[in-house]
């Protein structure tokens, strides 16, 4: 069989007991090591928790090499694909379980908390949020935009956006590539503040009014973590926060916003006066 | 420390290892017993696992008893509030923490899986769900319907919809209610068909088309537990479908769907043929 087993969000023990129990008789035990990271994990100190080898699955392993992961996976052979948060949570993995179907593998799922909906802890109601968008690092010749466009949906019906923001983990230079060497840039995570720049740019050269400088916002830093950060701004005052390590993601506030939401957010102020000020404003903003 | 900790979709082993350790040392654990059920676990059975006893913490004592779950937890009285699903998923405990923190009592929060990212397992990606919206049991008198304009609201950008179905635990009817009796309703979860009818009720009365008998739909049923159940067809044909023993949700396609995931999605069809038409059909469809 199959398994998926999403790792939650931060330490080792984030795993759920029926997950762990699974993956200590499982013959073969791979970590996804592409999308995302375990905040308060190495490799090393999961092989220690689990008392097993634990495998890095790639992306080329995971999207080319499915054979090697599935090979021998049956009703006797066990076998682990540990997906940190939940397997079907930012990045879904199922075509992986449509490959094993295919090969008569049955597919067992371990469900856990994912930043879809842990960031539920900020106090903004999950049932308020439209849909989330990505946002990748923007380089000299590559500045896609497509996000402007959702986050304009969700904000013309007064809805919250989840913004999940970049990770690049063994990257390959575009020289590195062409010569076929096996040297790998250093992992890179985007900041809140880069993510706020990136926003304020494509706002400012769409002039349109979806979003602006002023928009109310959330950072969550390291979330689920132990030195988890939750701080409320502007999108401005977010494009010069300074969020430490980590990984982070940022929420665009929307217009429709409940009272009980907006008390628990103003815990998270930078700065109260200035930030109740900008809420109310926004919650005036009609769009035409 | 008070500490909210997500249970988990169906198990007691669904709790994750952090969370049973905390629930180990604390003096006092309740578990919040009126807005979802863990499927697959008795009182009984997390006593047993947890080895401790469980208080069972119905919407009054949370609502107005705080005090009792609050009282005499400090730095050195670990109290721990068990949450099916995520603390701050489906139900927002946004009110319990507010209250610990004007007692000066620090929160921990322990995430785990709610049904808001688990039906990533449908095979729909996260990305494309707008806002969810709850259906009530409708009454002779009460039919509130304002679900329909949300659902409009996704459906026109062409989003997902999910739809959370009522649960009803230890209600009363008016009659007891008045004259002081503690006798309680036996619990009511509503069904697939139900939440169907009630649906297609509303789109009838209100003469638009924002979704019809056709529009496609996926049914998840028991979600994270051993007979957990997908099913995907059109809104008629949740209509007549015997959906079995509670919990279930609902779920309305929007158009905007990805080729990965109506391949996914065809696997659960009720009749493939159909559903390709229907499919294809509301692809087609634009709101004017």
């Amino acid at each position: 069989m199959l398994h998926l087993i999403g790792l939650g969000l931060s330490d080792p023990t984030d795993v759920t007991v029926k997950g762990l129990e699974i993956i200590k008789k499982c013959k073969r035990v791979y970590l996804e090591a592409y999308t995302s990271i375990l905040m308060a994990a190495s490799t090393e100190s999961l092989e220690e928790f689990y008392g097993c080898k634990v495998l890095l699955a790639d992306r080329e392993l995971v999207e080319s090499g499915s054979e090697e992961i599935l090979e021998g996976a049956d009703k006797d052979c066990d076998v682990a694909f540990l997906v940190v948060g939940d397997p079907f949570g930012a990045t879904t993995h199922t075509d992986l379980v449509l490959r094993a179907r295919e090969k008569n593998i049955e597919v067992n799922i371990v469900h856990n908390a994912s930043v879809m909906n842990a960031v539920g802890c900020t106090g903004l109601q999950l049932y308020n949020f439209g849909q989330t968008v990505s946002m990748v690092f923007f380089t000299e010749t590559w500045r896609p935009d497509s996000f402007y466009d959702k986050i304009k949906e969700n904000r013309r019906i007064g809805l919250h956006t989840l913004v999940l923001l970049d990770i690049k983990v063994k990257e390959q230079t575009l020289q590195n590539l062409l010569r076929g060497n096996d040297i790998y840039e250093p992992p890179r995570f985007m900041s809140i503040e880069q993510a706020a720049e990136q926003l304020i740019e494509v706002q400012e050269n769409r002039k349109e009014k979806n979003y602006e400088a002023d928009t109310p916002c959330i950072a969550v830093s390291r979330l689920g973590s132990p030195r988890q950060v939750i701080r409320a701004g502007t999108l401005k005052e977010m494009a010069e926060y300074e969020s430490g390590e980590p990984l982070h993601s940022l929420i665009i506030l929307g217009h429709r916003i409940h009272d009980l939401e907006s008390d628990y957010f103003m815990q998270w102020a930078f700065n109260k006066d200035t930030l109740k000020k900008s809420l109310e404003d926004d919650q005036k903003y009609t769009y035409e």
